[in-house]
């Protein structure tokens, strides 16, 4: 998987759901059918913070993602409802290192 | 911290602390007096998996602290005795969003 992005969204929840479950199973359901999306790995602490790490074949593919209007109308309400912070960085992968599995 | 390098590391944890919280605590200490270190983020989940982030000025910094005999102590013992299974990757910070704090 050199030679790829990696989106990196650290977060922090509000309290309680809110609508945040059902969303984050539809836009998993949503990004998975994205043209260049190559995984992702997500961990949420049990102090609210969550690190969400996609991973992406091109830019382009990043961009477009940004922009589907479904997710667009989600990224507003976690502004809104389910975050109170958060911080995207967009990445270039240069090299990796695998162990086991 | 545009312009800067990102190590996303995932990992999988085996059974049982084994010496890793002390570990852990010195390595924190430790990348922390390291030139070119930027900061790191690090969630686990109740399932073992977790993923850190560090973040770096420079390729060069990134590979002093991999090379530092300490860390590479620790790196062995990670994994013989904490991971069952680990990814490393590499990262340009090309852009980054942010929202609240």
């Amino acid at each position: 998987m050199t030679d790829c992005f990696a989106v990196i969204f650290t977060s922090t929840r509000t309290e309680g759901d809110n609508g945040y479950a059902e969303a984050a199973e539809r836009m998993a359901e949503l990004v998975s059918e994205q043209p260049g999306f190559l995984g992702v790995e997500s961990v949420r602490g049990a102090d609210g913070v969550g690190i969400t790490v996609s991973y992406w074949q091109s830019e382009a593919a990043i961009l477009a993602w940004r922009q589907n209007p479904e997710h667009q109308v989600i990224q507003a309400r976690g502004r809104l409802e389910w975050y109170s912070a958060f911080h995207t960085r967009v990445c270039r992968v240069e090299r990796e290192y695998r162990f086991g599995q």
